[in-house]
Protein backbone atom coordinates (compact mmCIF):
# COMPACT_ATOMS: atom_id res chain seq x y z
CA UNK A 1 0.00 0.00 0.00
CA UNK A 2 1.31 3.45 -0.88
CA UNK A 3 0.39 4.96 2.09
CA UNK A 4 1.77 8.65 1.34
CA UNK A 5 0.13 8.48 -2.11
CA UNK A 6 -3.11 7.66 -0.40
CA UNK A 7 -2.58 10.91 2.34
CA UNK A 8 -1.31 12.58 -0.44
CA UNK A 9 -4.35 12.62 -2.59
CA UNK A 10 -7.05 12.78 0.29
CA UNK A 11 -5.35 15.74 1.64
CA UNK A 12 -5.74 17.47 -1.84
CA UNK A 13 -9.28 16.56 -2.45
CA UNK A 14 -10.37 17.08 1.06
CA UNK A 15 -9.31 20.90 1.96
CA UNK A 16 -9.94 21.45 -1.86
CA UNK A 17 -13.13 20.69 -1.85
CA UNK A 18 -13.71 21.80 1.89
CA UNK A 19 -13.02 25.54 0.51
CA UNK A 20 -14.73 25.52 -2.55
CA UNK A 21 -17.60 26.42 -0.26
CA UNK A 22 -20.57 24.98 1.75
CA UNK A 23 -22.38 23.40 -1.20
CA UNK A 24 -19.21 21.73 -2.54
CA UNK A 25 -18.55 20.72 0.98
CA UNK A 26 -21.79 18.99 0.92
CA UNK A 27 -19.99 16.16 -1.21
CA UNK A 28 -17.69 15.36 1.16
CA UNK A 29 -20.53 13.30 2.45
CA UNK A 30 -19.29 10.22 0.45
CA UNK A 31 -16.08 9.74 2.59
CA UNK A 32 -18.25 9.34 5.89
CA UNK A 33 -20.15 6.29 6.80
CA UNK A 34 -22.11 5.47 9.92
CA UNK A 35 -18.82 4.64 12.19
CA UNK A 36 -17.32 7.75 11.41
CA UNK A 37 -16.20 10.01 14.30
CA UNK A 38 -15.53 14.03 14.05
CA UNK A 39 -14.04 15.88 17.19
CA UNK A 40 -13.88 19.51 16.09
CA UNK A 41 -12.82 22.05 18.82
CA UNK A 42 -13.43 19.26 21.54
CA UNK A 43 -17.20 18.83 20.60
CA UNK A 44 -17.60 15.12 19.07
CA UNK A 45 -20.34 13.66 16.81
CA UNK A 46 -20.82 10.46 14.90
CA UNK A 47 -22.37 9.32 11.70
CA UNK A 48 -22.39 10.99 7.50
CA UNK A 49 -25.00 13.17 8.27
CA UNK A 50 -23.78 14.91 11.75
CA UNK A 51 -20.22 15.23 10.95
CA UNK A 52 -21.25 17.41 7.24
CA UNK A 53 -23.90 19.41 9.45
CA UNK A 54 -20.78 20.15 11.75
CA UNK A 55 -18.45 20.95 8.87
CA UNK A 56 -21.15 22.95 6.98
CA UNK A 57 -21.71 25.49 9.74
CA UNK A 58 -22.54 28.53 8.57
CA UNK A 59 -19.61 30.29 10.31
CA UNK A 60 -17.48 27.94 8.41
CA UNK A 61 -18.45 28.88 5.06
CA UNK A 62 -15.71 31.01 3.49
CA UNK A 63 -12.67 29.11 5.40
CA UNK A 64 -9.90 28.83 3.08
CA UNK A 65 -7.17 26.04 4.79
CA UNK A 66 -3.33 26.09 3.85
CA UNK A 67 -1.31 22.89 4.34
CA UNK A 68 1.79 23.21 5.54
CA UNK A 69 3.05 19.45 6.72
CA UNK A 70 1.21 15.76 5.58
CA UNK A 71 2.54 13.19 7.53
CA UNK A 72 1.35 9.55 7.05
CA UNK A 73 1.98 6.83 8.27
CA UNK A 74 -0.01 3.03 8.06
CA UNK A 75 -2.60 2.17 10.37
CA UNK A 76 -4.01 -0.77 11.98
CA UNK A 77 -6.58 -2.59 9.93
CA UNK A 78 -4.90 -1.79 6.39
CA UNK A 79 -5.62 2.12 7.26
CA UNK A 80 -3.56 5.09 6.81
CA UNK A 81 -2.95 7.61 9.81
CA UNK A 82 -2.77 11.29 8.14
CA UNK A 83 -1.42 14.43 10.30
CA UNK A 84 -1.79 17.70 8.61
CA UNK A 85 -0.64 21.01 9.91
CA UNK A 86 -1.52 24.53 8.27
CA UNK A 87 -3.64 27.68 8.66
CA UNK A 88 -6.73 28.73 7.78
CA UNK A 89 -8.28 32.48 7.00
CA UNK A 90 -12.10 32.81 8.10
CA UNK A 91 -14.18 35.00 5.95
CA UNK A 92 -11.15 36.01 3.92
CA UNK A 93 -8.82 37.52 6.47
CA UNK A 94 -5.69 36.15 5.22
CA UNK A 95 -3.82 38.99 7.16
CA UNK A 96 -5.27 37.14 10.24
CA UNK A 97 -4.28 33.32 9.58
CA UNK A 98 -5.43 30.85 11.98
CA UNK A 99 -2.76 27.92 12.40
CA UNK A 100 -4.61 24.28 12.85
CA UNK A 101 -3.72 20.64 13.12
CA UNK A 102 -6.17 18.33 11.82
CA UNK A 103 -5.69 14.42 12.32
CA UNK A 104 -7.43 11.56 9.77
CA UNK A 105 -7.70 7.79 10.31
CA UNK A 106 -8.38 6.37 6.78
CA UNK A 107 -9.71 2.39 6.31
CA UNK A 108 -10.43 0.65 3.54
CA UNK A 109 -14.11 0.79 2.63
CA UNK A 110 -15.49 -3.01 2.70
CA UNK A 111 -16.03 -4.48 -0.59
CA UNK A 112 -14.69 -1.55 -2.56
CA UNK A 113 -10.62 -2.56 -3.50
CA UNK A 114 -8.81 0.66 -3.25
CA UNK A 115 -11.45 3.03 -1.41
CA UNK A 116 -11.03 4.62 1.60
CA UNK A 117 -13.50 6.35 4.33
CA UNK A 118 -12.78 9.11 6.86
CA UNK A 119 -12.76 6.50 10.19
CA UNK A 120 -11.48 9.15 13.01
CA UNK A 121 -11.44 13.22 12.37
CA UNK A 122 -9.89 15.49 14.83
CA UNK A 123 -9.26 19.39 14.43
CA UNK A 124 -8.09 21.88 16.39
CA UNK A 125 -7.33 25.63 16.25
CA UNK A 126 -3.83 25.85 17.62
CA UNK A 127 -3.61 29.21 19.75
CA UNK A 128 -0.30 31.26 20.63
CA UNK A 129 1.36 29.50 23.50
CA UNK B 1 -13.46 0.55 26.19
CA UNK B 2 -13.10 4.12 28.20
CA UNK B 3 -10.98 5.50 25.23
CA UNK B 4 -11.11 9.24 27.10
CA UNK B 5 -9.56 7.35 30.43
CA UNK B 6 -6.71 5.73 28.68
CA UNK B 7 -5.82 8.88 26.47
CA UNK B 8 -5.60 10.80 29.74
CA UNK B 9 -3.71 8.59 31.85
CA UNK B 10 -1.38 7.83 28.78
CA UNK B 11 -0.86 11.88 28.18
CA UNK B 12 -0.13 12.42 31.44
CA UNK B 13 2.50 9.15 31.68
CA UNK B 14 3.71 9.47 28.10
CA UNK B 15 4.81 13.51 28.74
CA UNK B 16 5.70 13.45 32.34
CA UNK B 17 8.48 10.53 32.29
CA UNK B 18 9.53 12.50 28.75
CA UNK B 19 10.55 15.49 30.59
CA UNK B 20 11.25 13.71 33.65
CA UNK B 21 15.23 13.67 31.54
CA UNK B 22 16.95 11.85 29.05
CA UNK B 23 17.38 9.01 31.74
CA UNK B 24 13.87 8.36 32.80
CA UNK B 25 12.99 8.93 28.93
CA UNK B 26 14.33 5.33 28.31
CA UNK B 27 11.29 3.82 30.05
CA UNK B 28 9.26 5.13 27.53
CA UNK B 29 10.97 1.76 25.41
CA UNK B 30 8.27 -0.10 26.97
CA UNK B 31 5.20 1.24 25.57
CA UNK B 32 6.83 0.19 22.27
CA UNK B 33 7.22 -2.51 19.74
CA UNK B 34 8.94 -3.68 16.87
CA UNK B 35 5.83 -2.38 15.08
CA UNK B 36 5.35 1.01 16.42
CA UNK B 37 6.13 3.50 14.03
CA UNK B 38 7.47 7.71 14.98
CA UNK B 39 7.38 10.70 12.57
CA UNK B 40 9.09 13.15 13.99
CA UNK B 41 9.46 16.72 12.26
CA UNK B 42 8.92 14.62 8.63
CA UNK B 43 11.68 11.94 9.62
CA UNK B 44 10.83 8.18 10.18
CA UNK B 45 11.81 5.69 12.37
CA UNK B 46 9.86 2.22 12.89
CA UNK B 47 10.86 0.04 16.18
CA UNK B 48 11.16 0.45 19.50
CA UNK B 49 15.17 1.32 19.78
CA UNK B 50 14.85 3.79 16.93
CA UNK B 51 12.39 5.28 18.71
CA UNK B 52 13.36 5.59 21.58
CA UNK B 53 16.97 6.98 19.65
CA UNK B 54 14.90 9.23 18.01
CA UNK B 55 13.19 10.76 21.30
CA UNK B 56 16.19 10.65 23.23
CA UNK B 57 18.33 12.95 21.00
CA UNK B 58 21.20 15.36 23.23
CA UNK B 59 18.90 18.55 21.88
CA UNK B 60 15.70 17.05 23.45
CA UNK B 61 17.39 16.82 26.66
CA UNK B 62 15.77 19.49 28.78
CA UNK B 63 12.44 19.26 26.81
CA UNK B 64 8.92 20.38 29.33
CA UNK B 65 5.62 20.02 27.72
CA UNK B 66 2.53 21.88 28.40
CA UNK B 67 -0.96 20.28 27.20
CA UNK B 68 -3.48 22.07 26.34
CA UNK B 69 -6.25 19.92 24.89
CA UNK B 70 -6.24 16.18 24.09
CA UNK B 71 -8.81 14.78 22.03
CA UNK B 72 -9.47 10.92 22.04
CA UNK B 73 -11.39 8.89 19.71
CA UNK B 74 -11.89 5.41 19.24
CA UNK B 75 -9.54 3.74 16.74
CA UNK B 76 -10.04 0.44 14.23
CA UNK B 77 -8.76 -3.10 16.07
CA UNK B 78 -9.56 -2.23 19.66
CA UNK B 79 -6.80 1.20 19.74
CA UNK B 80 -7.69 4.77 20.34
CA UNK B 81 -6.70 7.87 18.39
CA UNK B 82 -5.21 10.93 21.13
CA UNK B 83 -4.38 14.45 19.69
CA UNK B 84 -2.34 16.15 21.62
CA UNK B 85 -1.61 20.07 20.89
CA UNK B 86 -0.03 22.23 23.73
CA UNK B 87 3.43 23.74 23.58
CA UNK B 88 7.14 23.52 24.76
CA UNK B 89 9.36 24.98 26.42
CA UNK B 90 13.29 23.30 25.14
CA UNK B 91 16.60 24.51 27.56
CA UNK B 92 13.97 26.21 29.67
CA UNK B 93 13.07 28.65 27.50
CA UNK B 94 9.71 28.88 29.08
CA UNK B 95 9.61 32.69 28.01
CA UNK B 96 9.77 30.99 24.19
CA UNK B 97 7.53 28.25 24.44
CA UNK B 98 7.14 26.53 20.90
CA UNK B 99 2.98 25.19 19.82
CA UNK B 100 3.59 21.41 18.98
CA UNK B 101 1.01 19.22 17.46
CA UNK B 102 1.09 15.48 18.56
CA UNK B 103 -0.82 12.31 17.29
CA UNK B 104 -0.90 8.94 18.37
CA UNK B 105 -2.71 5.68 17.75
CA UNK B 106 -2.40 3.25 20.62
CA UNK B 107 -3.83 -0.51 20.23
CA UNK B 108 -3.85 -3.37 22.26
CA UNK B 109 -0.97 -5.54 23.18
CA UNK B 110 -1.52 -8.91 21.87
CA UNK B 111 -1.79 -11.29 25.24
CA UNK B 112 -1.70 -8.80 27.84
CA UNK B 113 -5.66 -7.65 28.55
CA UNK B 114 -5.85 -3.90 29.28
CA UNK B 115 -2.70 -3.01 28.06
CA UNK B 116 -1.86 -0.68 25.07
CA UNK B 117 1.24 -0.43 23.17
CA UNK B 118 2.01 2.81 21.12
CA UNK B 119 1.47 2.15 17.17
CA UNK B 120 1.82 5.18 15.30
CA UNK B 121 3.19 8.74 16.45
CA UNK B 122 3.48 11.98 14.34
CA UNK B 123 5.13 14.82 16.42
CA UNK B 124 5.14 18.31 14.42
CA UNK B 125 6.28 22.20 15.86
CA UNK B 126 3.83 24.41 14.63
CA UNK B 127 5.29 27.80 13.45
CA UNK B 128 3.11 31.09 13.11
CA UNK B 129 1.46 30.95 9.99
Amino acid sequence: MDFASIANSFVQHYYTTFDGGLTARQSLAALYRPESMLTWEGAQVQGQSNVIAALTKPELATVKHRVNTNDAQPAPGGGVLVAVTGSLAVDNAFDKPLPFAETFTLQPIPGQPGGFFIHNQVFRLIFAA
